[in-house]
């Protein structure tokens, strides 16, 4: 169990669920554009959104968007101990920063008596492009580099009085991802910020942040998480949700069960569970629904599903909990099955 | 270490390679649209493919297919003996049944004949949907279910014999498939066939599958590997490559380490990062490439790539082993980039 610390409401440890972060891609000041990718991502599902702050503008748009925006909104900040201090003063709910890059101690006090005279978290972190000096030498780029550099920073803001720190070790390879995790986990009890750095596109992107989130939210390591992804961020949102709810972390949602056909398969089943899918995603109801082919695995894997259909040749079987109710030409099978779909959607 | 069985030329198991498969959706008997899909399913990087047999017709067909596939065929019979037979004496490689839906000890006995002397190896397998009725009453559906139900099919055919003997344990809920597959690799040496079952569409089913059969890869569980999507069967072969890629268990490929980009991103690195990915995802050679839209983390992220690119305001840096070697307009850099990348790929 990790301790508790807040991004503005939103709970992060300590018991809470696991939070689905994600960063804008505008440029900061631009408040408008801004501030639509924020609610664009709230209605996905985020629930903590990170800005960049490159530069003045940035720092003081922080106001503007605090103000706006339905999500707390976290300043990610680098080399400047000037910048973190003036977006903290601009209202973020929290800093993503690397005390170890800001300055000299002079300047880290300075950010640190921020932080703590305004209440706010922060996010202290290392990846394989960022690990300090001293660790990449002793260690190389592995597990123990991330940590100590990660650990380091920690004890930084800890010597000045800062301790609602989160932390996270980020490698773009998923096995020193998973490997940096757990041995974080093993010795700190700071809430963890989960993800894969720089894990490229939408199609290698979810894959390996599965993978390597997936892995480690199954062993109980990781309190928020970021899927990063070169797409749009609400993409990253939605690949979280999936991770949370193959991991068993999200209950209120439509589980679609849908099998792969095969040469079995005698009517369009696919078409159907993508359609399925589309209409169901967003909805909070706990609910479990099957598309299969034909009759091999259908009624027995739809015996725990609240509603299911399964093909034959010519003919559909709609069943409830696995038992049939109803027959229909495979033809009228689509339709047959959207309206008992919305039924239940609305019951 | 597992035991070492074939299907066909290909080892399974005993150190050699996890081994992509996948099932065609074409019926088995139409030979030249199952031959064209599975050709399709060689091209994308499939090793093994399977076949449903749903009646003489199917099954006598596996002659034709076995003549002229590139990729070992797997009869998938269900409920009778005498497909099972005829498939196998249609030249089959493999057979995927289970001993308990076929028949009484007299049909077990004549598959498992005609398995022995045919010399070629079967895959048994519990899913959720498939669990005998007495573990489903004393376990439930757990993965004690699931593993005693998978055991006790294996049990029987070693009765007859039968000793090449592939084990799945799948599930549709991911922590259920991979507590299953925990289990069964701690009372087995048998290889195993790993997968999520009825895991759904593409966009769902991908991360599903990559929670479940990464988290096992990652510990060094699983011998095969089918990712069930309800889409093109290609698809399945793409994700699973990309899963083994993400657990470090492919070696020859382009790596594209590209970030998810944020407020500091100037130029447009993602188009790059698309391009890049679809240019090289079937190239075998051993290259990491990055597209980093800013200073950032762009050097330090490439140290170890073989090529980089990062972004600036109006102008990008090309890297090698993370030292920059190039400095190119923002407006040309995406062909500076690719043409780099060419030169490297030719190398």
């Amino acid at each position: 169990m990790t301790r508790q610390v807040f991004a503005g409401a939103v709970a992060i440890g300590g018991g809470a669920p696991v939070r689905i972060q994600s960063m804008t891609t505008t440029p900061t000041s631009d408040t408008a554009a801004t501030l639509a990718q924020i609610r664009r991502l709230a209605a996905a599902g985020c629930e903590i959104v990170r800005v960049a702050v490159r530069d003045e503008a940035d720092a003081r748009a922080v106001r503007a968007l605090k103000d706006a925006s339905p999500l707390p909104v976290v300043a990610d900040i680098h080399f400047s101990a000037k910048l973190a201090v003036l977006a903290i003063e601009s209202g973020a709910d929290k800093v993503r920063i690397n005390p170890g890059n800001i300055g000299g101690e002079e300047q880290i006090a300075a950010v640190a008596d921020c932080i703590r005279s305004h209440g706010i978290s922060v996010r202290v972190g290392a990846n394989t492009g960022s690990i300090e000096k001293e660790h990449l030498q002793k260690y190389g780029r592995s597990a123990e580099a991330l940590v100590e550099s990660a650990l380091q920073n920690v004890a930084v803001l800890e010597r000045h009085g800062v301790h609602d720190i989160v932390i996270s070790v980020k490698a773009s390879s998923v096995p020193l991802t998973v490997a940096a995790y757990r041995m974080l986990a093993g010795r700190t009890d700071h809430p963890l910020h989960v993800g894969v750095t720089e894990a490229g596109t939408k199609e290698s992107g979810i894959v390996k942040s599965s993978v390597g989130i997936g892995a480690l939210l199954l062993e109980g390591i990781g309190d928020t998480v970021r899927v990063s992804l070169t797409d749009d961020p609400v993409e990253e949102v939605y690949a979280a949700k999936r991770i949370l709810r193959a991991c068993g972390l999200e209950q209120e949602f439509v589980e679609v069960i849908s099998c792969p056909t095969c040469g079995r398969c005698a009517w369009n089943s696919m078409a159907l569970a993508q359609k399925v899918e589309r209409r169901v995603f967003g909805v909070k109801k706990r609910l479990k629904v099957a598309v299969m082919g034909c009759v091999v695995n259908g009624p027995g894997e739809a015996k725990d599903c609240d509603l299911g259909i399964a093909g034959g040749t010519d003919r559909c079987v709609l069943f409830r909990k696995g038992e049939p109710y109803r027959t229909v030409p495979a033809a009228e099978a689509e339709a047959a099955f959207l309206q008992e779909l919305d039924r239940a959607l609305s019951e």
